[in-house]
């Protein structure tokens, strides 16, 4: 069997052998063996937060996006209204949800590459006393940018209103402590930075706010509160659990523990992503965003002027030299996407520049002198 | 490592080696790779049903539940009505999926161990012009009875209403065919007859059905008709999908090819279904069904009357000995289930009906004198 590709992507991503190899059982989903494997893996999920007794621990079947629409039909009453934040697609996908659900709500939007500053906040609090809950995204995949979640937070305590972070591609990378940032929910998802394989989702949620949410949600499977209390009961799952995504969790939690937790996790992709900017640059692709702005998740390059290079072309040669990576998910750019995260390292960062340089040299792509930015 | 238990339950179940080792790669999901595999598998799944281009089969992410509730949510109108038939826990869910998205809905009960008649069919439609909807459980979990499918059928389309099958634990055992038995949904599962692991749904619906839908469902994330179009348009999933998941079902869907196909698993589950009770009646113990009410699927069995009989005990005692059963779900009668499913033959039932032997004399019980039932 050929090896696998290495993927550049920001999930599914490339996960450990150990991690796969996990899957090789089969479990009685009502039996001990998954009940305790289960309880461990929500745990653990609540240390890596910092969060204690006051909080606990929900997993979803499905995607990321499934466990986003389960805690804004479960945790937000139905007559609140919400402050959405949106600099991406993943703040729009939020919108979208309330829309349907036939929720109250604001936004406040900025360009891809922008953060929300803190005075736009505090200003779109101060006038409107309806809006109970802001919704924010902690990095915003679309763009791979690193929105001020602390200052989003202060913002949101200063005005007594309630927080809710989609820290999906952050979260396990991006350190968060739910003294210091208080949230009443925290969506993530098994195979962003955790690296376990995709399938399943989780969120974090205040105790005494998901006790209070039983009638809120719009859906049955998506009733988180109802999915947390049978949880609560007898350590099952309501319905069908993913039982081998979860042993695969499990291992994945037992590496990222083995590795010294978030903060270790973020310093190798962010030199993983320190690695990726300087070659590209040094090739002369340019960064969509400063360095200051960039979470090390994922990286968008604007595609080169030259009408040589063609995007299609470029990410079927990579392919081909084994590397997956990303389209652009923005409106406003014409670009591509590279990711820093799995299991990933050194090497296979250098491995694909080393990729990159030569398919650009195969293309005949002039793209420019090194870009400083 | 130890060897795993064997699962005598409705799923998650007892899968191939082949099938887990499937999962032993990762994969990018916008990739050509998995692109490929998800139409091939949508495909085997139509032709498992004889449903040619006239229906599509769209998979989503979660559990069984969550493409029941998709399906509900998307294919009958908002402002429509149905008529749910409901003899256990799955017709029950049904309409408690409908009661959370506001739906008109009317039921015909019957007791877990009775079929509904076409006669009752034919009155509840005739009586109420407002119902355009019939929803019907294939084979009820509950209790594993085989409601008559091909003959609610024929009613529900003698009065020119819809039929929708929640055919979760019996696709790919109990042939279906879309020309004898028409249907607007049909709604099953990886992990079920097709032997795939948890985490994966699917539905397959007639194609001017699902074209007419768009703007119905309750939900972003369970938006079958959102989904579909996604699909269609570049082969790929709207939100991250299981992708591990998909290739397991591909492999699983080899087998089930090789095999024979839903006739030849269908026998070889019979087979399991007959060793099991004959083997169960020998030892005493009733069967809750009588022999042409039962599925192939899963059996129900009285508890002995035996105060010596207590279930967890027994439940353990078979555990230690390397089979998982499972608790009954009957409201009406203290009952426990034994599955026929997953990758299992006459010699996992007889190691089984060996060990039940073992346990019942450790434990003392008195089951009675053989049952004929």
């Amino acid at each position: 069997m050929s090896k696998d590709l290495i993927l550049l992507t920001p999930g599914p991503l490339t996960t450990s052998a150990a991690t796969k190899q996990a899957m090789l059982h089969d479990w009685g989903s009502r039996d001990k063996s998954f009940i305790d494997t289960n309880a461990r893996v929500r745990e653990q999920i609540l240390a890596i937060a910092n969060a204690g007794d006051d909080h606990v621990c929900v997993p979803l079947q499905g995607s990321g996006t499934f466990v986003v629409e389960a805690v804004l039909g479960t945790v937000i009453p139905r007559h609140a209204k919400s402050l959405v934040l949106i600099n991406g697609a993943y703040g729009k996908r939020m919108v979208r949800m309330l829309e349907i659900m036939g929720r109250a709500f604001a936004t406040l939007e900025t360009p891809e590459d922008t953060p929300p500053t803190a005075q736009a906040l505090d200003a779109a609090l101060a006038g409107d006393g309806d809006i109970t809950h802001v919704l924010a995204v902690h990095c915003e995949t679309t763009s791979g940018i690193l929105n001020p979640i602390e200052e989003i937070s202060d913002v949101t305590a200063k005005h007594g209103r309630h927080l809710i972070i989609d820290a999906m591609s952050a979260f396990g990378a991006i350190p968060i402590d739910a003294g210091r940032t208080p949230f009443d929910a925290l969506m993530a998802s098994a195979n962003k930075c955790l690296e376990g394989v995709p399938g399943l989702g989780f969120a974090i949620v205040r105790r005494q706010v998901l006790e209070a949410a039983e009638g809120n949600a719009h859906s049955l499977s998506l009733d988180l509160f109802d999915q947390w209390r049978a949880m609560e009961g007898n350590g099952q799952w309501r319905f069908t659990p993913p039982t081998h995504l979860i042993f695969a969790l499990a291992e994945a939690l037992n590496q990222f523990a083995a590795e010294g937790g978030a903060e270790a996790r973020g310093r190798r992709y962010a030199e993983n992503c320190r690695i990726l900017t300087d070659g590209m640059r040094a090739m002369g692709f340019r960064t969509l965003l400063s360095d200051n702005l960039q979470a090390p998740i994922i990286v968008t390059f604007h595609m080169p002027a030259d009408p040589r290079f063609r995007f299609q072309e470029f990410y079927d040669s990579l392919r081909a030299k084994g590397f997956v990576i990303y389209p652009g998910k923005l409106t406003v750019a014409d670009t591509f996407r590279i990711g820093c995260i799995g299991n990933l390292g050194a090497d296979e960062m250098r491995a694909a520049l080393d990729a990159i340089g030569q398919t650009i040299k195969e293309m005949g792509v002039e793209t420019g002198a090194p870009a400083a930015d």
